[in-house]
């Protein structure tokens, strides 16, 4: 942690090192989501069941918002989950084409 | 873990539990990512340093892909974080009005 009696570069390096360290982890998480996701979309594929459910997609903004402690705002944190489930909808389409 | 000797619809189901537990832990990295960006806010406006680093973006970028094992890939990643640190950003500057 930093002190405020380090010097404003000292702090902000400190701050830095600390968010990479947590993107480390957001990127092995989002990774390890994104492999679900794929296994999802086989088990839809190999029973033929529909891909898209909107119902889904609701029920995963009610779990994030019910566990959402702040400071980022419930619409922030809602707006990237939809870029991040937009994105792995993206890869699943594309292997899903590819295979 | 989901055994291919369950039904499509437990499978599912098991899947689904394991997404909302990871993202569980997004909401909360998300929160200690936005707690650390509100104290590099701090820091600089009591240091009359500028709030926006074009380079200090790119050195995010460049560290989630270097850390990067997929399966998602590298630009869609980098769409994630580009949503994450704009959220982020508009989060600093509606305190920073406030207060």
């Amino acid at each position: 942690m930093t002190s405020t009696n380090d010097t404003p570069e000292a702090q902000l390096a400190s701050c830095r090192e600390r968010i990479d360290d947590i993107d480390r982890r957001l990127v092995a998480l989002l990774n390890e989501r994104t492999a679900v996701v794929e296994r999802i979309g086989q088990v839809k594929k190999d029973a033929q069941l529909p891909v898209y459910e909107p119902k889904r997609e609701d029920a995963v903004y009610a779990n994030v918002a019910a566990n959402n402690h702040g400071p980022l705002p419930n619409d922030a944190l809602q707006r990237v989950f939809e870029r991040i489930m937009d994105e792995m909808r993206k890869v699943q389409r594309e292997r899903m084409v590819i295979k």
